[in-house]
């Protein structure tokens, strides 16, 4: 497998074209942005984190039997992963109240739900990526009814997995942000990254946060909680 | 049953306590607002046709075993209906893209979906009614699942009834919005009004709007589109 031409650069990956039609490269890269791109800046390290923390992640999930992109891990920010169709929705699965959903329904952080939450935004720059459920998901094409349902039934169960593999290391995982794409054959996988910048995590003891909130808020000590959750992620590995 | 003092005005509707807990009486008004209370205007008449068609389409939901808070209509403006605490989520039923869901997604107004799609918004005007799922919904213990699943149910149920009723006389049902309460024994039944308040209402031939966005778009001729779907309504009356 050869690395080709870059295909897209995002704000967090740049992606790149190979040999074979079937899959790409991602590449990490350092820069954070926050609020839409609004707020901008360079997270040193951050993108080799991100990338071996998101490559041991999906190996654990595959051994749960669900489904990822996740192929092999080329170099500290480069991994092979099989180039999807992404589904226009963002999944986002909660524990803890926290973010928008604090803001939006007026309420604390730090409620511990019953059950955990599902929601999708669609993906869609010109739109601020809105609020969007599975029916007008449907009633938009976005995605079928058969593939809202594998990608629900799969969040959760990424969830549950992540939720007390983190516990293990002593945070709290407060909510996270996943992406699913169709590979050549329509099958659902689980695609983009699982990292401090698409989780709230939390210390467990101290409430912490260990995640890309230090970023946005101006917490200070941003390069040293990325390291920290890798610390303790490379102690316990998977 | 006495009506007795106002419990609350509202900005269509006011309410009054009577001589029997388990009742109220709502009187409708002409006032008009839009906007979340930015335009506000009266229209003339609005008030009569409201109460009317409400109490007329209660009736025929009562038939079909969809429980309503309808009980007896007073005078042109006044109706006696069982009172209920209101579930804190206006229940929107679309069958055709329009409004806030053409804007927030980008699409036209007028697609005919596949299937009609539902969603909530939380009653909560200091929030300014956000939309909201049933997975937040029941984080935030606004409605219980069974509640939310019954809820569901209805507003599809009335949306069937609703759109065979008017395309007889001659009207497609784009969308509407519900509210739903709970009785003094915790039975959810249909509340608030249906009207061309809270209905968005094309003529079948023309898709001349017949409902409140005449007044939300300034396109005039919003008292006749009012009479207009009342005379249809009597002229069949269910
Ligand atoms: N396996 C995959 N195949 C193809 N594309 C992928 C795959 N995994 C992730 N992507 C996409 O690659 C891009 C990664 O770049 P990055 O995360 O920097 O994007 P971004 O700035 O978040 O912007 P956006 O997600 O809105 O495009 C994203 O568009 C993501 O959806
Ligand atoms: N059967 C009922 N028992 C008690 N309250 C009811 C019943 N039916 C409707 N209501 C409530 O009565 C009020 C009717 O007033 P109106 O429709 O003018 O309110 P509004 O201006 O739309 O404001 P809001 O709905 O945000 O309170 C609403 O709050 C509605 O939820
Ligand atoms: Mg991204
Ligand atoms: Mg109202």
């Amino acid at each position: 497998m050869t690395k080709l031409e870059q295909i897209y650069e995002g704000k967090a990956k740049k992606v790149f074209r190979t040999d074979d039609p079937a899959y790409c490269v991602v590449e990490y890269k350092d820069d954070a942005t926050a609020f839409n791109g609004l707020k901008k800046g360079t997270i040193l390290g951050k993108g080799a984190v991100n990338n071996r923390m998101t490559n041991l992640l999906m190996q654990m999930l595959e051994q749960q039997g669900i489904p990822t992109h996740f192929v092999k891990e080329l170099s500290d920010r480069e991994t092979v992963v099989k180039r999807v169709e992404i589904v226009p929705l963002e999944v986002i699965v909660r524990n803890i109240s926290a973010g928008h959903f604090a803001q939006n329904y007026g309420v604390e952080e730090g409620i511990v739900f019953d059950e955990p939450t599902i929601e999708f935004s669609y993906k869609n720059d010109a739109l601020g990526d809105p609020l969007i459920n599975s029916y007008h998901a449907r009633a938009l094409k976005l995605a079928t009814g058969e593939e809202i349902d594998t990608i629900v039934r799969l969040a959760f169960q990424v969830n549950e997995a992540l939720k007390a593999f983190f516990l293990s290391v002593g945070i709290r995982l407060v909510d996270f942000k996943l992406e699913f794409g169709r590979t050549g054959d329509g099958t659902i996988v689980l695609a983009d990254e699982i990292s401090p910048d698409t989780c709230r995590l939390w210390d467990k003891d101290t409430n912490e946060k260990l995640d890309k909130d230090r970023f946005r808020r101006d917490l200070g000590h941003v390069e040293s909680a990325y390291q920290e959750v890798m610390r303790r992620l490379l102690e316990k590995q998977p």
